[in-house]
């Protein structure tokens, strides 16, 4: 089943797609995507009642009530090797407030001050049970409750030259575009499989696959339950694979006028146009 | 005027406090303390009406509906020299996410692989405008709603020595009490010169001033406001002076059974048990 949420920013309304493909209304059922809905185990949602929706426009964040947003750094080697680091002996977390997610294909706005505004498709896992001191990685994808496309935009100045946390470059206005769709994670058998793509106008500059993380899924929630609280509506961005700007000396950083589209297996595809801040 | 929540966890209810000094049930006025009512430019309030909380016991966190706490690293000269650090040339940031946040009385939980759980009283400032690219400093505390105590609880293993970025040690179960009340801005003249003060089993361990911040709080509303957007009900944990037990050697880190208790001029104390996880 597929979540997602339809309309003009702020006005958004839930809508739902299962076996037949198409998309319907949820909103007679659940007045929008939550943190509660996706964390109903069995959701007697008899689809086939819902009014479907033909004419598909804008979709919004696939989710409302986002409590944290959870990032993993440098989880694919090749990509660490592209930066100059070292792989992580142990996972490397920062935090991205809820507040920086836009649509999928809303306006990402390059920072006033911004040389180095760079892109980062990831795998996101959204969490539809609190996770606590997880005894074990198999008891982690049991707390999964779907999957959706993460664009991790970052400014590498703010990031790595302007005093050493690596928020400072994470947290601008429109910096996570995610979606489309939540794609439960009953029809995810496993998250190892999927290939990332990313393009940079019409350029393919990410071409990845899950397979390569350095810490998996399991691992990675796990890991995270020892340190913090998972709960429903948590999202992790899983990292990126090679192939971003920081990682290719000559290549631009984005401008104005630029376009992103980002895709993962089953799980859509994305595509922002890069503005000036207004 | 002074905004809180009372009651049992999960069950709070507003009160406010105006000039008589008592405490009111601002619930026929408005269901909580969320970032709505902190923006309104003049709350009418009409205390009078109100029914006085005779008996008052539990003290929740102080607001519902924090969007983000942004934290401000070694913001003391003093306390940037006990860990061995260099004042930074401008603001360190790093995020604490929302659901760390407990009352001003409740219990601290130490997470179960810690031998480092370190205190910060720091004076938090809560945000009632949307800041975003302010011109100048001289902007900024035209956007404050008010200040409240903040005990920016550390794990400094988690933080310093288990991969680079600080918030692994920093977003902790129970990891942000807050309170016990919102003073407004209005009834603080100048942020700049308030004492702060924490005690561990009643030994004076932090007595510092707001008067010795290195960017003061106008900075740090204007600096943070170039990097992300700032909006009502977000937090700013504005760093803390001297004293933590990082920069005290052979000073034992918090255990169970500890108590830590939190001052700060005009905002009222804090009293935490510390517990182990259970």
């Amino acid at each position: 089943m597929k979540f997602a949420r339809h309309g003009e920013p702020g006005h958004e309304y839930p809508i739902v797609s299962g076996a037949d493909g198409l998309w319907r209304d949820l909103t007679p059922i659940a007045p929008d995507v939550t943190p509660d809905l996706l964390s109903r185990s069995e959701p007697e949602l008899g689809l086939e009642a819902l009014p479907v929706v033909t004419r598909l426009e804008r979709f919004g964040p696939p989710l409302t009530g986002i409590g944290k947003i959870i990032c993993i750094g440098l989880n694919y080697s090749d990509h660490a090797e592209e930066t100059g680091a070292a792989p992580p002996p142990e996972p490397i977390i920062f935090l991205k407030a809820p507040d920086t997610v836009v649509g999928p294909q809303d306006d990402v706005l390059i920072p006033r001050a911004s040389r180095k505004t760079d892109w980062e498709v990831e795998l996101a896992v959204i969490i539809g049970t609190r996770a606590r001191y997880l005894t074990s990685p198999d008891d982690a994808l049991a707390c999964v409750a779907g999957y959706t496309i993460s664009n991790d935009v970052s400014e590498r100045e703010f990031q790595l030259e302007r005093g050493g946390q690596w928020d400072k470059g994470k947290n601008c206005e429109t910096f996570n575009p995610l979606g489309p769709w939540i794609l439960t994670a009953d029809e995810v058998p496993d998250p190892q499989k999927l290939n990332l793509r990313l393009w940079v106008n019409g350029h393919l500059r990410q071409n990845g696959t899950t397979a390569d993380m350095i810490f998996d899924v399991a691992h990675l929630i796990w890991y995270v339950s020892q340190f913090m609280v998972l709960n429903p509506g948590d999202v992790i961005n899983t990292g990126t694979p090679a192939g971003v700007a920081l990682g290719s000396p000559g290549r631009p950083y984005l401008r104005a006028g630029d376009v992103v589209e980002l895709e993962i297996d089953h799980l859509g595809r994305q595509r922002q146009n890069l503005r000036a801040t207004p």
